[in-house]
């Protein structure tokens, strides 16, 4: 399974691929698509996708995740995120992936173990988890980040298929059994 | 020339293509896609993509035109419209045309020549301008609104070009001359 991770944004779209084999996870690739400061919206649309359509075609990923966002205190802002991250998302769907959902608390629950850390602990942990030979930037952590999420996820829902009748009443939450 | 309006949404993206040859406008589809109202977020962005994807493959439009949107009083919704915004230009731009962006007060101007013209008269003033035998429902009416401003703005643009040099100080304003 290689999965692509996505943390959406106009200006800086971060990506992350990671191959998960068994219980092991080896990092592939990351980095960001930037559309520049300037200009009208659609040319910068364009830039995702074209980005995106170029990752996929390169790292051939399984399945894809996103990371959640939320509204911000500017509406205008939070307009311009849900344009690019419908756009990202567009890409991945236009390309057959399916794409899972995580919010920022699922990841850092998942990555760090707590969902209140903070972007340096995500970057260590993404560091360490994936064995790399620095911090990545904070774009491409929190995609790898929500990469490794979903990976978590797939192992928790292989679980639950594997139980007994009797444990299958269990349910995941943020990507642990409860 | 064929000009392919969208007016965005999540829920129903309404669409309308004309033909621009000279001063004249024909008729030459409209509806709406229609995601449903259930389920998770990347499949309904599928469906934008898919159709519009659909409309262009069947009417093979020579470029396009989209409504601005707005920032809702609930940030939830302005979030979802923007993601469903960024799919449907993202199907465009995926087809290499261009988008031209319009405002509802730009488009009202255009169609009923008042920038606060009501929605039934937008409607009647479409159906009127396109000879159609029928009102169109809201959002097609909305999308043919659009690309009518977009070929209103062709001929201003085309205006500007043939002018002397001394008229070439002129600015277009909200499709109209300045």
């Amino acid at each position: 399974m290689i999965i692509l991770g996505i943390d959406p944004g106009l200006r800086t779209t971060g990506f992350g691929v990671i191959e998960k084999h068994g219980a092991k996870l080896r990092y592939i690739a990351s980095g960001t698509i930037k559309t520049g400061l300037e200009g009208a919206l659609p040319p910068r649309l364009k830039v995702i996708l074209t980005g995106v359509s170029e990752i996929i075609t390169t790292y051939r990923p399984t399945c894809a995740a996103i990371e959640k966002v939320f509204v911000n205190v500017n509406p205008h802002s939070t307009l311009l995120l849900g344009q690019a991250r419908g756009a990202a998302i567009t890409a991945l769907v236009g390309a057959d992936l399916d794409v899972a959902e995580y919010s920022p608390t699922q990841i850092k629950q998942a990555v760090v173990g707590t969902g209140k850390a903070a972007k340096p602990q995500v970057q260590d942990m993404v560091s360490r988890l994936l064995k790399l030979p620095g911090l990545p930037g904070t774009d491409a952590a929190d995609a790898l980040g929500v990469a490794i999420c979903h990976a978590n996820s797939q192992d928790a829902l292989a679980l639950i298929g594997s139980m007994a009748p009797a444990m299958q009443g269990l349910r995941m939450k943020r990507g642990r059994l409860v």
